[in-house]
Order: structure tokens, then C-alpha cells, then sequence
């Protein structure tokens, strides 16, 4: 349950800290609360609190002494809501495909969600979790087949918005990831209608860790690079060196680049990759239908090809490929 | 409700399809499994995983000839369940410190868990969540402060395990993004104990996204790097090309960099990069207690000492810092 505090930096004394106090705090202290906690016997996440210095406790604090005084877990009572009447826009960033790597907040706005826009790679079973009234949007763009442009996406937003409704745009993995997020967040800023993002777990960084590959390892690498292979090494669109990338001893995760791939690696190995370094390609990453294949650098186009690696797929490229052993 | 199919690759047809039809199928499909649903009326979930070819939907299909056949929602006489007796180790991350950011599956692992090996930042509120019975075990490292080594935490939850505990190994951030979750997986598998991880929202790139700051954003840049700070440039155990990263074009995310950014910063622009790009150092990213410096390159390392940031703090470099504007 969400408060609005009144006015500006009230004093709040929160009684009776239950299970959620630490998210009760947050909220509050996010609107500019002072809080006070009133227990004689703080829980573990409350003395985390305080040794944070978020809150007091306090086992004699005189409840005349606060603007505002609430039970934990709040009650209807204490709690002065408010719901906003105009619409708004929540941007949430829904995994690789997994519903378990949907995030609790994620869930929480498409459970309260009038109307979800949503692309095709996301974890398909959390359109079941929008209410019965919601509308469900699919505006997924299928590579060189029938898709929303982002213009008439960003339209489609900001006007359900405008009718007062609730809009979650949702997407697989980050939106601030390759996911044009920050266009339609400019958009709705531009429309003056409320924009808000919920990150979710990137691809980049997700899929790779359900292969078995850690993006970083220590003593292997000291970083990684996550880059589009949507423009191929040559094309004059691009401005990646790859060639550099080659050398440079960081980990590279190559989002969208099956097509690109022979072009990618002849660039890195050019640069000064040694050609035998690890490299994997993973299909469908978070999904049941998720597959991968491991080669080298040099061979990895030619495995995934016979493999019939199709997209979406994640390619990873460094020792770390090879890091780590199967679970027993 | 996890069932366990018996056999490979058994045919199992689900009837009566409910709201978590998507998850049910998954769950099959994942252990070889080829799913027919029988339904008349298909919802637009399950003719999304028809259309991926995931599933059959028949109206018409016999029960008879199918090796199992279950209700969903499922009831306790159709699954199937097994319990391992044994114990087990899931490395979970936890996000960057806002209990909703915590993935559903993580939050699931919690609540399961009878022991949760815990570092320092974490969304604090989510050990609340781990069972009456849960030993929670802090060891959190505090810069230049006492922690438990490396050796001693993989060492703790083999021993957990081994005992035939479930131990949930719980970190801010994602695990396998200078998590060291790598090491903990590999000191798992030479121990023999089953070991499993739950992608999170990286710190990388949800921070800067909650200080409005998308890491790649289009016609800006074609993608982003993300190192750690904690080996300066010019420390010889370094084997990051700072300089090349100042004429990269690619987004720069530093982790754990304050007190090495003046020597980041001078770098950077040695090696090229515009003396005007701009740059953020975001503390307590995801925190209630979270705030943001926003500079130049050349000034954010005064800019955040004045401002007095202290770890844990992302620091992002390139144009997309100022690329959106904020939410009205």
C-alpha cells in the first residue's frame, strides 16, 4: 500500500513495524519523511535501517510529538491515499523471457495496468497477470516482417495515457537496453504525460549467466562490452571498432548479430583476438525452447549456422566462455 | 506447482488450460516434454505459444492416447511431485537495493531458502521474506572495514548444503557482474553440490536508468562498457585501455570508481575523448537515500567530492547522461 504524506518533511512516527517496515520506510523517506520507528524490539532490517541512518527507533517516542503517526502494516485508516486522475506511462523492462525474471515491482504495474502495450519477446505468461479490463496491445516487431513503427508505438502511449489510463509498455529485457525506451520516455515527456521506468534484467547480462557464462570472472576480465550487431563491421552506419574490441581484453556480448557474425568475428580476430578464444551462441535465452552452441572465435559463424541458430540470440566471446563447469 | 514428468520425452496433454497455462507449459517443455493443450476456446497466451510453435492446441484431443494428462491449474493428485532430499545452493541477485526490483524467481528462492548468505547491498526488506526457520547469515564486505574472505563464504555454503540445507546465496545487483558469483559456482561444482543462478537487475545499468539515464540511446551510441574502477589507470595489475575507451563512442559505466576518477577522467580525455561529454555519479543507486552529481568529464571527480559521494556509486560517461529530460 502506497502513502502520500502531506505537505513538505513531516515528522512520521510509525508503530507496530511488521514484516514490509522496510518498504513502508522507503516510501515515506522517499517523499521527504523524517521517520521514527516506536518498537522496543527492532527486527534485524530495522537495526540495518538505522545503522543506514533512514530511520530512528525510538521504544518512548511520544506519538503527540509527529505530524503523522501510522501502524505497519498499514491500515486503511492511517493510510492518506490518493489516486492521480490522469493517465501515466510505466516503462518496464520484462527479462529475457522467463516469468521468474519478471521483477515483484514489474508484476505489481501489470497488475494494475488499464491498458499493456507489449513487444513479442517478453515472458508471455505475466499478460495473464493484467486485470480482466486491461487492454492488451502486441506491438512486437517480427525481423523483416509486419511491425508497429516506433513513431505510431509512441503515439499509442501517450494517447491511452491522455484518456487517463494506466499504460505499461512492456519489453523483454531492459528498456534502456537496445529497447528505445529513451525515445518513448522523451515522448511522453514531450506530451507532458507522466513516464516512469521499472529496469528489468538485461539479456546482455542474463542470458549469458543461463548458459553457464559469467560476463565477468576475476582474474579473466576486467570488464565487458555490450554492443548491436545490427550494423556489421564495414557498414559506413556503424561507429563500433571492432577492430580495437579485438584487443582490448574486455568480455563482448553481441546482441542481434547472427546475421553479422562471419563479418564480426573476421574484424575482431583482425584486431588481434587470438583466434582461439571461446566463444558462444545462445538461442532463445530464458525461454524453454532455449539452445547454444560453443566454438572458438574463429568457428563460432560456421557452428551456429549448422546449429541453425536463429533470432533473437546473444553471442558472448571471451575466456570467460569456457569459465565455469556444469552444475553436478 | 513444479511436476517432475516421469521418463524422456513423454507426450503430456493439459486440459482445461488456466491463467498460468504459459508457466505449466514451460515447466513441461523444459524437461523434454511435447505439450498438447486440449481446449475449444485457446486464450491469446496459448495462441502465442502455438504460434511459437511451444504447444498443439486440440479441441478434439483423446486422452487415451497421451503418456500423462493434467488439469491446470494443477491439483495435488495430477503432479507428479519430487523433493530432493539433498541440498542445493542458488546464487540470486538481488538488484540494486529496491525490494522491487528483486526478480519474482529470487523472491520465490527467498521464501524457500533455510539459509540466505547475505551481503551488505541488498534490498534490505527482502530477508523478511525468507521462512521463520531461515538462518540469515551476514557477509557483507564494508570498504577497508572487517569481511568474511571469499574462501570463507564459498566454504559456508558448501557446508549448508551439504548438510541438505537449501542456501540461498543473495547479492546486490546481478551475481555474475563482479559478483565474484562465478567462483562461488565453481567452488559449488567442485564440491558436488547442485548449484543454480537467478539472473538480477544489474547496478550497471539500472542505476543510471533510475537517474533517467538510458545506457544506449539511438543515433548516440551503438553500445556501452561497463568496468570496474577499483584498479586505477596506471596500476600495473590494470588491463583496461582507458585511453581507447575515450575515442571509443561507447557509453562508459564505471563500477566502483569514485575514488580513482580523477585518474579515470584524465584518461579518458588523454585518449580523446571530448573534455565536454557529459557525466553522472549516482550513489545509493535504487536506495531511498539515492542522489546524483552531473558534470562534465573533466569536472565530475571535484563535482562529486563537493558533493561528498560515497561508495557504492555508479559513475556513467557519454552524451546519452543528457539525453532525456525529466518526467513532468
Amino acid at each position: 500500500m502506497r502513502i502520500t504524506v502531506p505537505g513538505t518533511a513531516p515528522t512520521v512516527l510509525v508503530r507496530e513495524p511488521g514484516p514490509r517496515i522496510a518498504e513502508t520506510v522507503h516510501g515515506l523517506i522517499d517523499q521527504g519523511a523524517v521517520v521514527t520507528v516506536l518498537t522496543a524490539d527492532a527486527s534485524p532490517t530495522l537495526l540495518d535501517l538505522a545503522a543506514r541512518r533512514l530511520v530512528v527507533i525510538d521504544g518512548d517516542a511520544d506519538p503527540a510529538a509527529y505530524d503523522l503517526v501510522l501502524r505497519d502494516p498499514l491500515s486503511a485508516n492511517d493510510a492518506r491515499t490518493t489516486t492521480s486522475p490522469g493517465g501515466s506511462v510505466v516503462l518496464v523492462g520484462g527479462g529475457p523471457g522467463d516469468l521468474g525474471l519478471l521483477t515483484v515491482a514489474g508484476l505489481d504495474a501489470l497488475r494494475g495496468a488499464d491498458v499493456v502495450v507489449t513487444d513479442r519477446l517478453v515472458p508471455l505468461g505475466a499478460l495473464d497477470e493484467a486485470p480482466e479490463h486491461a487492454e492488451v496491445v502486441h506491438v512486437g516487431k517480427i525481423p523483416r516482417g509486419a511491425f508497429t513503427s516506433q513513431e505510431a508505438i509512441n503515439h499509442l502511449i501517450i494517447t491511452h495515457a491522455r484518456a487517463g489510463k494506466r499504460v505499461v509498455r512492456f519489453k523483454g529485457g531492459d528498456s534502456f537496453v537496445f529497447g528505445r525506451g529513451g525515445e518513448e520516455w522523451a515522448a511522453c515527456v514531450e506530451a507532458g504525460v507522466p513516464v516512469q521506468v521499472i529496469p528489468g534484467v538485461s539479456s546482455a547480462v542474463a542470458v549469458p549467466a543461463l548458459a553457464g557464462i559469467p560476463v565477468t570472472h576475476r582474474s579473466l576480465t576486467q570488464g565487458f562490452v555490450v554492443v548491436t550487431g545490427h550494423v556489421a563491421p564495414g557498414d559506413p552506419r556503424g561507429t563500433v571498432d571492432w577492430e580495437w574490441l579485438g584487443r582490448s581484453g574486455l568480455t563482448l556480448v553481441v546482441l542481434m548479430g547472427v546475421a553479422a557474425l562471419p563479418q564480426i568475428a573476421a574484424a575482431l580476430v583482425h584486431g588481434g583476438m587470438d583466434p582461439k578464444t571461446p566463444a558462444a551462441c545462445i538461442e532463445d535465452g530464458g525461454m524453454p525452447s532455449m539452445r547454444s552452441v560453443t566454438a572458438t572465435v574463429t568457428t563460432i559463424a560456421d557452428a551456429a549456422d549448422q546449429a541453425g541458430i536463429h533470432p533473437p540470440a546473444v553471442t558472448v566471446i571471451g575466456d570467460v566462455v569456457t569459465a565455469l563447469k556444469e552444475s553436478p
